[in-house]
């Protein structure tokens, strides 16, 4: 079975990077949360980043904020498709810096970005990676994109009742 | 079998899109390109976006420049996982917008962007996804990455003896 | 006689866009609002843009915020003017997204951008196009720059006695 | 008839600002075209703006670069709608300069801005707006949108060829 | 006697550019304060442009923000010095749009712009304009920049002690 | 008599503050070129800024890209005004360091900033400055802002001819 | 023994300073603070820069906001190794003047720029030079780098058990 | 004796690094050139951090472009202190990319980050920090200074004369 890891800097990402989980369990998809530092705990993160892909996970997910290399150094290190979420942390430039050091990953080592604090949107991108070879994943998806629509037709209603 | 969709907005982009091709065949993985403009083809847009995921395809790289719609548009008709390219063309102001157009897609419907004109990396990371459920190409992405080390190795040495 | 359509991505831009509302029936300029979401309702958005012209509408008026791809693409599926409103909203990166989405399209499709959250200038921008070819408007529009002349002598007359 | 008067803070805009004029005639709309500084003839902007719109003209397209206060300053003159084209000129910070001082007019005095350089768009939006009123224009606009998506049509079957 | 004019675009601007009225009264320099709005108060401001060095004016501040068009018009209109005050207005784009439409004027026409809200250094800039032919006023310079000194002195001694 | 400074970080930024030397020059103003290094030579920037008032000059201009402290530091040693001109030089950031380096200046000491690159501004604000107290001079200007008006309608016209 | 300064331009800097002065006290360097502004007390700041490195210190750590002139003239003056700490004041743009200010020096002369507001890293990188000759705090360095890694092993733990 | 690692992610960023080799072979110090990739040799970077401290090295000059890690990565893995060059690569975005990934380094993780491009001062820095234990060093450094102290002067000679 597919399993998805969402992992973050520091424990203050937690509230932004909690969409990726939380979309993830509604999808019914696995889910493995952990603290790992570039910066910090480079050697975790060389451990994680090394054996994710035979620990059963499909997919990363990670997040950061400033001279974020959490991500490009996971996706340097695994060859599991990782998805960056910049985090606009306190003293980030507007988040600039974090979006920059996700996004702009030299050639041979991608990382799947997403916009400023978009956790949610990394989920369901994790959530249509496993979707490519798991039809009910894949059908969840379907039938969330039909939700977005619906919830936005009625709202539509509702603003011409008024 | 997994395909790959290659599509942009227009042919001047090709030259950079062209690399997503060669890394996608170089992995033996079958390709698909097509011009589909999101201004000036709508219809055809809409085609491609609502049948991909029935055409067999796995993924859709798109890449366009400037105010850069494509990639989140197909995103938004598509269940299938969307790799966007920012592509710099002539009158794009520094690539900042093709980037922002692409990258903050709002909740729900996610983009996964790659670096500016960075269409290698888009192919790896379909490559990764196809991955993620066929052992010979998540093989040849390991073998990939042994690769882009023997070349900086290789480079060193060199260097060590001049 | 001429109408015009207000359209945005979500409800929340409500707000911001109520401006050209009001400015549009201070002219006396019939008006329609729909909530028409680019990446959760794109049948809609398709529906809406090749029909606008048949449907009494002389001028759409577009707001969204983020990666904006609501005026771009309405303006790619109508023959209308097409007036866009970037919206800054709450993950935007300072309206920058928003403004370079709607702002750079590429040739032959033109959006008629308005400042960062200038939904009121929208208003009276498509005020003006109807007043082409609608004296009454026109008229109302001479007024309303004398109105905008009056207010700042009036003010500054007060700041002098003070 | 209407009439489009497209003017410029300097013949050295000349060579972008064509692409508006060229654009116009292929519709059959009469266009005028002039030298107006802001800057540096204040006397003959200001006669210019205030009676535009008593010469016969519809719509003004004003490009300029840098400190770009023409299209504004035209905007506060004259009730008709301007369309203003941000120039990227030999000293401008990227095309940043202009850009910001057309778009982000106050509340009250709408200017249209197009994309950097975008004189082609302005030139379009300029017949849009006739059109909304003159049936003749409004079917050739349909007929040039059909015309774009046929140049991207056989581009795709050239690229399939290949 | 040398008097400086203080005029803003509007009436909000004025807890601003009150910071340079206070400086030049400090200076015992006259001072004149209204409200100009190039965009509202087109004829107001070529009269007050045309007319200011006739009137006894030697130094004229001008403040505005967003596509701020008042400090360069005037320096269209007069041959006097005029100093431009970036106003960080509530829908600027972080100040950007005010600094850039004001600092980068076109050769021939120039503004010498201050920091963004930098109202208090126009004040001090007009006054060392002024001193260049007033040995009252540049000798007042030279006792302000004294008490800078000071000020900074006294603060090092206090950080000492604690 | 009145007498300009024109002093910059390096040799290499002689070419563009030459304009400002060519305008002082045909309004027969005195004029002094130097070298001067805030971070090569600080001690002759010191000896320069404190005595500057006392040797005959009325203005400073100052020139300095990257981190250009040159101006700002003439500001704080002299009682002059101090023109500061940005310069786009090699390894600047599209010029920003310069511009925000010479601009943001702390309430107490104003530099007069002009565009990037804007030495002839900078001649012509110096002008001014004189002028104010030199009617020579400021006849010189009036009679200069006049022949910019004279190249552009003679532009104009022979625009109008072909 | 070695000593650190920590100088800064205004007193209301120290806020974002004293994490430097702790770092240090931490590490049991010996620091001293001082309030030196380039453009207010610049005799001081000479009599600083040309003397430090005969008074016992080993590094000096400049922090100022804005057009941040300190760090850049204490490297010119000072032959000892300057560390910069780019603070975001009120009226600062983002943070990118003091930023670029600091960073951008030309060749010859460096300054060590850290994060803005990233006084906290002034202070560890100080005590980084001067733990190459002192092996006490290198010691230190490296059970600080022990401490941090701790902290997030014990974070991640917690996480894991809720 | 002191020794310095000039590393870099790629061959092609030895034309910019090579600055701080000659800076540091004419002040007779040790070097060490090795290219290490963070992203495509992750153990050799590893190896590299954790071990060159016991090795004999001092100071790690570190440059890379786009997203560049490897200096914050070699930061987090050694105790030493690193010296950051942003390199100003073919796809970088004007340079931000690198500059920001390099800066904006967290809390606890410093690496001393010189201009765009400012390897020469990179190797100043690294003398610098070498020369707080060796007097010799120091030597040079105020030599050095010196130097460009009399360039310019000289230069400034020169000027007279023409």
């Amino acid at each position: 079975m597919n399993k998805v890891a969402v992992i973050m800097g520091s424990i203050s990402d937690l509230p932004v990077l909690q969409d990726a989980v939380d979309v993830l369990k509604g999808f019914n998809i696995e889910v493995e949360v952990d603290i790992v530092s570039a910066h910090r705990t480079p050697e975790k993160m060389f451990d994680f980043g090394k054996n994710a892909h035979t620990r059963g996970f499909s997919v990363i997910i990670a997040g950061a904020g400033g001279a974020a290399h959490l991500p490009g150094m996971i996706a340097a290190l695994s060859p599991l498709p990782v998805i960056g979420v910049p985090v606009k942390s306190s003293n980030s430039i507007d988040g600039w810096d974090s979006i920059l050091s996700i996004l702009q990953m030299p050639g041979g080592v991608p990382v799947a970005t997403v916009a400023l604090n978009g956790a949610k949107n990394a989920g369901i991108l994790a959530a249509q990676i496993i979707g490519t070879s798991d039809k009910a994943v894949s059908d969840k998806i379907i039938a969330y994109k039909e939700s977005l629509k619906s919830k936005v037709i009625e709202g539509a209603k509702q603003l011409k009742k008024e």
